[in-house]
């Protein structure tokens, strides 16, 4: 035990330093290095016989030097960033009291946090009576809802197969590529995914959705499943819930809300009109390892229905581990497609103590102000362009000089010119994506730690370069 | 910074302090509580505002307290157990280093870990060119493989749907029920997962399987999957993956390998020909969160022919996440079903680090040589009654005194009875089955540093209730 405490000691020394190295502005966000070359710098081997304890810290902390700094004030590049300290400590519990989700009996603690957990987010969405599962992320839970969606239109395909019906699954053309994945899973095929075209303001719209069933129906398929998109990935956009809704209830359709990255705007009273209508879906992905700062993964799966995942999720063969007791209502893992399943919930349940719920709501609020502050800085930058007018937390950008005379294309690369040497000097790390036949640079504000000063540091290094490539 | 020091410190001190109290011979293994006891118990809200950072560390004090003790030397209940040091120390770094598995840009280091421990284990099965990922169980990997096999026999059900096909996959009656599962997902339907019956030993019979096969040809069906299981839940049996093999190229079908629990025979020159033949499967589930010890979840799913993970799992609309670059070799997330992923590979590699492969050699030898000593127990004790021979790590028995006069129901309820008992008292936690119309206790060596004492003790404690009971 000794032994142990001396090591935890200095892994926490490591971490903390690596920490307070985050916080320096001189650090770089990354020390990029090629594939090739970071093999050489790394002793990735793995011996035929082991090494003392203490060998492993200065491998811990070459993982930690060569690893990307996601907590650093210059990254911006995925919708999750930041530490949260109960994150690190929910962390060391969950895997030094390791047990599986499946059953009361072995996790009795943390089944309880979980169902908790899962009426405070429906409690949130408005499923009064709603039901729910951590799952293994967002596409996963986007998975199951689809699942859900079928299984209540056709429950016989769950013994016997789908057979010949063709299933149709409407998403806009800016909702997650995690649809397809599941299209394919389902045995649906990707092609009975149609893409519904989004507006200006990169919503769904309603009247092309309609359309888009009427004209699956007229070809003698079966529509059966709705997404709206609470956030899309690239830029951010909330689809029209209300209007969607009456059109899944005129045709009798699943709805599903994608509330991935945009979910936790439900904490904020400023900002959950972007969810009005939330409780008219009968299914909702929540991840909370995107904006409430959880490390991954934390996500839920929430259903309207009572009963509905034990229906479409359940199987013969669990005898062995489900035992028909007085506590079996309490085994999770009955309505999960997972058997071994890692307790995912003691991290945002200890962050929820934390922070409360009104500390979700400034965290909310602080980070649409960060975003309102960078789109202000972009429209009165005569360098920098705004693509699309930011609902939420997704900036996106180019650089785009008002008396410039490169064409598209030259634009194009001179971005991505721009964005790689960022990276490439550790400047910051932000992201970008191919929108309308040209490429924008996607930034993201999900750290609440960031301040108008990394804004103004970033926007200023990015002109920087700009101005000397151009 | 300070304050993190500090509650981190804090959080440490607890740990160890459970760590040491499941050491201890008189800690209860659970403390058993109802769920409405627990519940008043606890305090699981989640509170308006939040807390201080220092009252959390009671808070974490009373989930350890009412969780069940895994690492206790009375834990047989589940096919893991134990607490590894490495396990801790890489989930604190993985938290702190908080990035995602999708692509090389964000996760370097981790991407290079993960892609040589899949090298490590295909080198072990026997796929010289293989591939693989980190997948979120075995149930998942499970999935994984069966769409895989489904990808090989019709591509075009990827885009298409399955149409027509009525495909069916075969397992043994003791197989896992994560295909039943992932066969209704599929939208192939549980009915078409056909049960091969099993020999005495619970093994898969070949000419039984042969026989299904058949009649699904006859059926005018399309067997396109078999799994041989290695390692069986219930009973720890090895399927025998020669002759299952022999069939699967005689028909053209998919052979995928379960080695969620029984794989890591592989590091033991004593006991690896339980997989021989590994290296014509096409697929296998390895989950190193079992028998190598690692917190859960660690499971890969590993594939022979290289690119298959890409073909099967791909899909559009990932513009945004994975751009076409010189690194674009290394964004595992293409060819994974799930889009934010968490590093599952530190723990594994830092453990592989620590005892190397000898290391795990020498566990899975002495695991062996403790349920050797089990069996050994039982056979030679009057009282118990030994159900299935045993070739691996799991001791299935009941307490049947030779000279009772009890009916197969009155041994079942005591059976029962004891087990609970044993629970209650928190001096064992030990799982029970259905077993050919019968209960049996089954008893899970997983956990290295248990010992003979712990053997005897446990048995003592069993036999002694039900003396009391009979």
């Amino acid at each position: 035990m000794i032994e142990f405490e001396k090591i935890i000691n200095l892994t926490v020394d490591k971490l903390l330093k690596y920490l307070q190295e985050n916080k320096n502005t001189d650090t770089k966000v990354i020390d990029y290095k090629s594939p090739q070359t970071l093999k050489e710098k790394l002793d990735l081997s793995l011996p035929e016989n082991g090494v003392p304890l203490a060998d492993l810290i200065p491998i811990i902390e070459s993982y930690l030097d060569h690893s990307v700094r996601t907590s650093s004030h210059k990254f911006f590049n995925q919708l999750w960033g930041g530490f949260e300290i109960t994150g690190l400590l929910a962390e060391m519990v969950t895997s030094t009291a390791n047990t599986s989700m499946y059953t009361y009996e072995v996790a009795p603690v943390a089944t309880l946090i979980e169902i908790k957990l899962i009426e405070a987010l429906n409690d949130l969405i408005g499923f009064p009576q709603g039901e729910g599962l951590m799952v293994t992320g967002g596409s996963n839970a986007n998975l199951i809802a689809m699942l859900c969606g079928r299984h209540k239109l056709l429950p016989e395909a769950k013994n016997k197969g789908l057979g010949n019906h063709q299933l149709v699954a409407f998403i806009s053309d800016q909702a997650h590529y995690s649809f397809f994945k599941a299209a394919n899973l389902l045995g649906m095929g990707i092609d009975n995914v149609v893409k519904v075209k989004s507006d200006h303001d990169q919503r769904m719209c309603p009247q092309q959705l309609e359309a888009a069933i009427q004209q699956s129906l007229r070809e003698g398929k079966t529509p059966f499943f709705v997404t709206a998109t609470a956030g899309t990935t690239v830029a951010g956009a909330f689809d029209p819930l209300l209007s969607i809704s009456e059109i899944t209830s005129k045709y009798g359709l699943w709805l599903h809300v994608d509330g991935s990255w945009g979910a936790p705007v439900l904490f904020s009273n400023q900002h959950k009109h972007l969810l009005q209508g939330s409780s008219l879906a009968d299914s909702f992905t929540w991840d909370a390892h995107k904006l409430m700062g959880v490390p991954l993964i934390c996500s839920a799966i929430l259903v309207k229905q009572p009963g509905t995942l034990l229906e479409a999720c359940s199987s013969q063969g669990t005898h062995y581990i489900f035992h028909d007791d007085e506590d079996s209502a309490y085994n999770l893992g009955a309505m999960s497609l997972q058997c071994g399943r890692k307790v995912d919930a003691l991290k945002l349940w200890l962050a929820w103590k934390y922070y409360g719920k009104s500390g979700y709501e400034a965290r909310v609020d602080r980070l649409f102000e960060l975003a309102s502050y960078a789109a202000d800085y972009i429209r009165s930058c005569e360098k920098l362009q705004l693509i699309v007018q930011p609902t939420f937390l997704n900036i996106c950008f180019r650089y785009n000089p008002r008396d410039n005379s490169l064409s598209n294309h030259g634009l194009d690369q001179l971005n991505l010119e721009i964005r790689d040497q960022l990276m490439r000097s550790g400047q910051a790390l932000v992201n970008y994506s191919h929108y309308q036949e040209q490429i924008l640079i996607r930034f993201i504000l999900s750290n609440p730690n960031i301040n108008e000063a990394d804004l103004d540091s970033f926007f200023a290094n990015f002109i920087k370069i700009g101005d000397s490539l151009s």
